[in-house]
């Protein structure tokens, strides 16, 4: 019997490279998208479908998890705001930390496996990047694994993996290159989505990690300054 | 200062009675609402509004969660189902139980309740009448609670209540008699949204309740049987 991980796939390079090291331990892929009204949503879920083709991926979900943008800005702006026309009016997001969003990707995700019949759900979270984000820590995996246990059937088991968390991303980069990933597929800017700007936050950091790796990163970009 | 808690009401007798003893120990209430495709939604978001505006609670979130409906029913059809589709055509919601619910109903309430300030969440989930729903049981609460705990920001602490979680139907219509809830303004039938048909699981949980508590249902049924 095959065995088969629940993995959620943004189309940048950390849940790339969590897919590649989930599918070179033996398992199936289902893969999980997210759309929340990000300006490059587009972009994101055309790398997403790219990378699912290239490793003949059948098993999709995408899901539109808009409420969680708009529970972002309501804290900046207005408490009572309504999800619907958030999700019809909105094209940006705010840049700030969305509270508590990893907790809501897992129980999505786990709902999803348990209705699948799988035995893992894969998340491409990094505790090095994310400093001061709670919810990418091992103890808040290892504890959410404790309420998956609890929470589905007595014979459902669901293990979280995490396989990128303690790697900086030049390391995630030289472990796509060793596990041969299509990186010319993914996505990570957050401004543009023809030619990588080079100059966003997430340009930023996968820039740096290529230029520290010392590998040339496949994806064009508009410019694409010396971050290492 | 004030504390705040933020509810889940669905438009039903156990999310209001909970809505009640949580007003009745001293938060300002910010109300969650869940559509998810199920048959009666709009009938359940006018008991939503009707409730709030009862209580003149203005702080109010809409939260579309129809891929929950879809995932639950990809176990049993198409499991590459994409939940945009569904989310347009769907009409009826499946009987069968949705995987990890009450996980990702309380993923969304703690990222609200984190924006908005909030020291707690409430949800009416009753363990008697769930038995075989994992997720409705106390230990599944206790451990949610510790993800909250870690997955948030250090400076963010949310309790989740159950007010309702040991009592029997018969009991949560005396508790919400003596904290005088607006039953009539409520809504349980499944299947109809005009005058309840008194026949669904959910007429027959509810009229069972208020028969065994020896009390007259005020909302107008189709037919009442006698469930006591």
């Amino acid at each position: 019997m095959s065995k088969i991980a629940v993995v959620a796939l943004s189309g940048g390079m950390d849940s790339l490279v969590t897919l590649a090291e989930i599918r070179a331990k033996g398992y199936d892929i289902a893969a999980l998208h997210f759309n929340y009204g990000q300006r490059t949503e587009r972009r994101e879920l055309e790398a997403f479908h790219a990378i699912c083709d290239h490793y003949a991926i059948e098993t999709r979900l995408v899901v539109d998890v808009a409420y969680l943008a708009a529970i972002g800005a309501s804290s900046l702006t207005d408490p009572s705001i309504e999800v619907e026309r958030a999700n019809l009016d909105r094209t940006g997001i705010p840049s700030s930390y969305v509270p508590f969003r990893n907790a809501n990707i897992l129980a999505i995700a786990t709902s999803w496996a348990e209705a699948l019949g799988a035995s893992a759900i894969g998340i491409g979270a990094v505790e090095e990047d994310s400093s001061g984000y709670p919810d990418c820590r091992r103890e808040f995996f290892s504890a959410f694994e404790r309420v998956i246990e609890l929470g589905t059937r007595p014979d459902t088991h669901i293990t979280i993996l995490t396989p990128v968390i303690g790697y900086r991303k030049a390391e995630i980069v030289r472990r796509g290159v060793e596990l041969g990933v299509p990186f010319e597929l993914s996505w990570s800017c957050y401004v543009r989505s023809d030619i990588a700007c080079g100059e966003c936050d997430s340009c930023a950091l996968r820039l740096r990690g290529f230029q520290l790796a010392g590998i040339e990163d496949p994806i064009p970009y508009v410019v694409k300054p010396r971050y290492g």
